[in-house]
């Protein structure tokens, strides 16, 4: 196992939450280094929580384990899970978060059911102090993840939106906008690469028209906007400078559309 | 002691006063587990801050110190205070934040008077770097409680508006409403065992009726308010997936009565 | 070198950025304390992170390694840089930060120009995981300076704006408003000493009048306006037990003036 446990929840950064549920994880592994990846997602957005840890966690140390609660089906007959993807540990609820995490289907999982390693007087309100956090702190002290439960055949599957293409050109959708207002959409470099090698194009997206998709920010000039490829390997579009979402009007799901030119 | 030293303010996260209490904090404690509890709680607001470090704090080893500052009296003639509460230690102004941690008197209290332990050219405005953050460091390190200044008989005293009850029902308030929008009051499990035994009730908040006690969120459909006791242990209104404070128009303070039904 | 690595950036708190940088770091650094300053600088302020990273970072051991990305021309041929200063080490990209947390001359700089201290397939838009992450982990495990590349001449410079001041007082701005609302100034402690021995004032900032300079917030009652010198050495104006940027109506970049009295 990896020293590191990660940590990303809709708990936000004000309340007891993550204080209490550390707590119950430094009681059993008081030397685990424990990461924040985030507390600050969206209340019961589980994409936007699954955007996060699928871009984050894979750059961890191999076997390291990551806690994921956000969980709005807490307290009902919704599974706790521990999935292996990638030589990656993640512990939470199979809410369909984990099944966003990779393109393939995911083939490790185990349901939790075994007490043993909660915490006594498990709330019905409240898994990650009573459930999740005090197992994914004992899966990193070295018990083996078989240990925590049975085998689970198959975890909630949701899918990304997948992008439309044809020898006309792409349309997409924006899955997720970052802080800077930067545009992030589900079309990625490879279908790009794919659909329009001589990468001839125009691409509309709220109310910009963009003519052709640069390396980064200042191939275009200040106050422009810029379509390029991400740190994630999508497409994405920003303003030179400045945020894109508030400056051409953008939401999260809003259409972009790459139209191939002659 | 425990090697973790947890940390709660309203410092906010987006200026230098964390990162600078911190580095106060591991010049002389250089190996202790720093434990963000909150730094945003609401500015000067003692009562939030003590509900979160109250529903945090306890679930820390044995011998942990919590260092919290919420100080709008900084400067002035206030104590600054160490006082031990559950083998618990808790280090920070004297402003009747720390006699909402229990329920009964605090007993173990000092004075801090000691500028050994102190800062060099301790500012007036900022004692968190200056006062605080290094007596926390101290202690940790293993100086005794007494060494840092004289017993206090009495800490300042707050209390938590408590709710009012007789054989009709039960009248409290909304203390403290959390990231999800959820409502959490000052009528306790106990109470309402003691004063409802059947839970034949009607509860109403703000725009709301709601006809009985659940256990979780799910027990009621998508949209639909909720009532429960949550995972402090009070009873607290919810929407299932949704946001009760904005759906139900309700503010911290609101009453909130829960009428007895034949 | 200290065992701790600060982090400040405009990253936000909600997104995969911070968690991504801190992964790439610990692959290299497993051992090093991450201590993070603010990663919710206001995007692309290079002032504001300025002003954070330069009330912070002197503050701890020696040699300690700070990362500062806030960094709107990543992509550009904007140079990659190391500074030392003061014994502490600061790595981020050269675009006039750096050249704001001391007011003389940086001296001592590097140039980062060899890939071997940098990650495989580095982006054209996250530096902070691709480069700085990593060359800040490489510095502190003890790779020396001059091994990431070239000595810099001269570092791109940015300049506070300096108050003006004659014998019938100075006029200065507000540089930064605090979570409090409290109010920065770049007038300083010694400016004031120099100018105005007698501290006989009055003191214009919005829609204020105040008429002296006290010594902490409880000097004026409940509600009032109070100027006096702040953590940082620097005048601030405050309310007592209140917000001033909102009651005031003040903005950054506000004038304030002080004027001598006879």
């Amino acid at each position: 196992m990896s020293n590191i446990i990660t940590l990303t929840s809709d708990y936000g950064l004000k309340d007891f939450y993550v204080g209490a549920m550390k707590a119950a994880m430094l009681e059993i592994a008081p030397n685990a280094n424990l990461v924040d990846i985030s507390h600050a997602i969206p209340p019961q957005d589980i994409m936007t929580g699954a955007w996060v840890v699928r871009n984050a966690a894979f750059l961890y140390p191999k076997n390291t384990v990551h806690l994921v609660v956000i969980d709005p089906t807490v307290g009902s007959d919704r599974n706790p899970i521990i999935v292996k993807i990638n030589h990656q540990y993640f512990v939470g609820p199979d809410n369909g978060l984990f099944s966003l995490l990779i393109d393939e289907p995911v083939t490790e999982a185990i349901k939790i059911t075994n007490p043993k390693y909660w915490r006594k007087d498990r709330s019905k309100t409240f898994d990650g102090r009573d459930l999740f956090g005090p197992v994914a702190a004992h899966l990193h002290q070295g018990v083996p993840m078989g240990e925590f439960g049975e085998p689970l055949e198959e975890i909630m599957e949701y899918h990304w939106a997948k992008p439309i293409s044809d020898k006309s050109g792409i349309q997409g959708w924006v899955l997720h906008i970052d802080s800077f207002g930067n545009l992030i959409t589900n079309i990625s470099k490879e279908l790009i690469d794919k659909t329009i090698p001589n990468k001839n194009v125009k691409i509309y997206v709220g109310t910009a028209i963009l003519k052709r998709i640069v390396s980064t920010y200042s191939d275009e000039q200040d106050g422009n906007p810029v379509a390029y490829i991400g740190s994630s390997g999508m497409l994405e579009v920003a303003i030179n400078k400045g945020n894109a979402a508030e400056l051409l009007g953008i939401s999260q799901g809003a259409q972009i559309s790459i139209v191939v030119q002659k």
